[in-house]
């Protein structure tokens, strides 16, 4: 009998729900908006009523549901799956979320954060399969990131562990929203990387990227894709600056912790090689030799339903 | 029966040698030159020979010896006890360690770098005892380091991990001797804080320093604290830089792995509070509050003989 597990990607917009087996597939997809429900026990029971529907199409399929796995923003006790707060939805400090739905569903439910959720993702289905030892980063407004070490999530005895954004790499540097200067979040985080290139492109840097910004198109790390990909020289020395910068960075953590795998998603990644390759040149050079020629630096392969896919692995791996 | 090990630290100028109870207190001490040996196989056989005496008396004082352990600074396969190379003794590249002694003594043997093994001693003996996440940190000539995560030193896939001292904290820093610019070792290490309070002084800093460098003294950390502890201003403030340095750097790591404590020991630890109250606070201000309410600052306790009292340690953990 086929297992599937329902993975819950709880955001401030959108709460999104899935079907998964086990390569990380999504058989069936099902969403709803976060803010439909406007107390915390009616977002509990419109949870409960769409994990119902999604356990009735399981066994529709004679498919064996093993358990329900939720990523969600904010701090928890991932042991007990006890939410301590959600930062974007307001009302759930202190819930026993597992305990409470568990109770109801009589089905094994683990809840981790979804920075650790989407780490576990790419760990099992996606690009850091077949190893041991892994980091992932999230480029996205902020810098989220997981560690997978001997072949589990490290949440540190506090469950905080893995806040890789948050790790100062110049005490000088730009405030971070943490209240710190110069956490990597402040130069490779996407506005980091957006804010900086608006600002050499109003000094007056020569691209593509400031015609195509005038006739309206918005800033974002895509365009400035698009214009590399287009052959831009600004625009490629944009990504290439990000990834010495990240690179250089990274080689400290390939030096702390020797990963087998490094792998990158989010808003920056989507520069692709222009900004994987300096990051792998920065790692050699400034890496020690044994763990730099270990370590691979890959773009993250689950888009869209990173978060979903991520925590449908949390129920898979009983974690 | 109470149970004992040998511990060896292996250095490039003497081996130390000892009979280490189960509470790391050291029995019985040994020692011989390095250069004694002018070959790897002598410096084998004095191993042999002084392990055998220690054996011997451990014998006599009816004490159940559980094995060795060796801890030495090099590149160390630490699962097959192979050594890879020792920067300091030549002649040792490629050598199975603990199968040659394993084979020559008929007793467990267990090899590790020098810097991991003091982070174990410091967990089972010292500072880190009745945690299971700590990070430890020797601040000598350069910053060695140890990971213990979930109760077991941290060694990654390639048995690299732990260089805490090469990340990178500011990529226009100082060059480092590992050929980086900015590694936290060129702003924390014995040799920066020494080269900045000379570099302070002769530019004229006011303090009782300048004096006692004219009366012949040698410029050492020691000497700093000294002064630091007669109350001289100067050398006060020398203290709260480089704590303050290196608490926004172990705010990073705090954010990164929520240890339960770090231990820090070397020569930059002897301004005791002095240094260790600006790292506090650095971490206190600059972590994620959840970690860094969570995490003890404390100095190492094991001192001369943190070395063997740490390799002991490896043979009581299996490890």
């Amino acid at each position: 009998m086929k297992k599937v597990s329902i993975g819950i990607d709880i955001g401030g917009t959108n709460v999104k729900l899935g079907l998964v087996d086990e390569k990380g597939s999504v058989l069936l997809n099902d969403t709803f908006l976060t803010k439909s429900a406007s107390s915390k026990s009616q977002l509990l029971d419109k949870l409960v009523g769409h994990i119902e529907m999604l356990r009735a199409e399981a066994n529709h399929r004679k498919l064996k549901l093993v358990g329900i796995g939720i990523g969600a923003p904010g701090a928890i006790d991932v042991e007990h799956g006890f939410v301590y707060f959600f930062p974007n939805i307001p009302g759930w400090e202190n819930t026993p979320l597992k305990k409470i739905l568990e109770k109801k569903l009589k089905l094994p439910v683990f809840v981790d954060n979804d920075a650790n959720a989407m780490a576990l993702g790419e760990f099992y289905f996606g690009a850091g399969k077949n190893v041991k030892h892994m980091i992932a980063l999230t480029l996205g407004t902020g810098v989220g990131g997981g560690l997978v070490l001997d072949g589990k999530l490290f949440h540190g005895p506090a469950f905080s562990a893995a806040e890789i954004g948050h790790m100062v790499v110049d005490p000088d540097g730009p405030v971070c929203g943490c209240g710190n200067r110069g956490c990597i979040e402040t130069f490779v985080g996407n506005g980091y990387f957006v804010k900086e290139v608006k600002r050499k492109l109003d000094s007056g840097e020569k691209s593509v990227l400031t015609r195509w910004l005038q006739e309206g198109k918005e800033l974002s790390p895509k365009l400035v894709q698009e214009a590399a990909r287009a052959g831009d020289r600004f625009a490629k020395e944009q990504w290439e600056i990000t990834g010495e910068r990240l690179g250089t960075f990274l080689a400290g953590l390939v030096n702390l912790l020797n990963p087998e795998k490094i792998v990158i998603g989010g808003g920056v990644a989507l520069g692709g090689d222009l900004v994987l390759e300096p990051i792998r040149k920065a790692i050699k050079k400034k890496a020690f030799p044994i763990a730099a020629r270990f370590v691979k630096v890959l773009p993250a392969v689950l888009s869209n339903d990173a978060g979903l896919v991520g925590a449908a692995a949390l129920a898979f791996s009983g974690r």
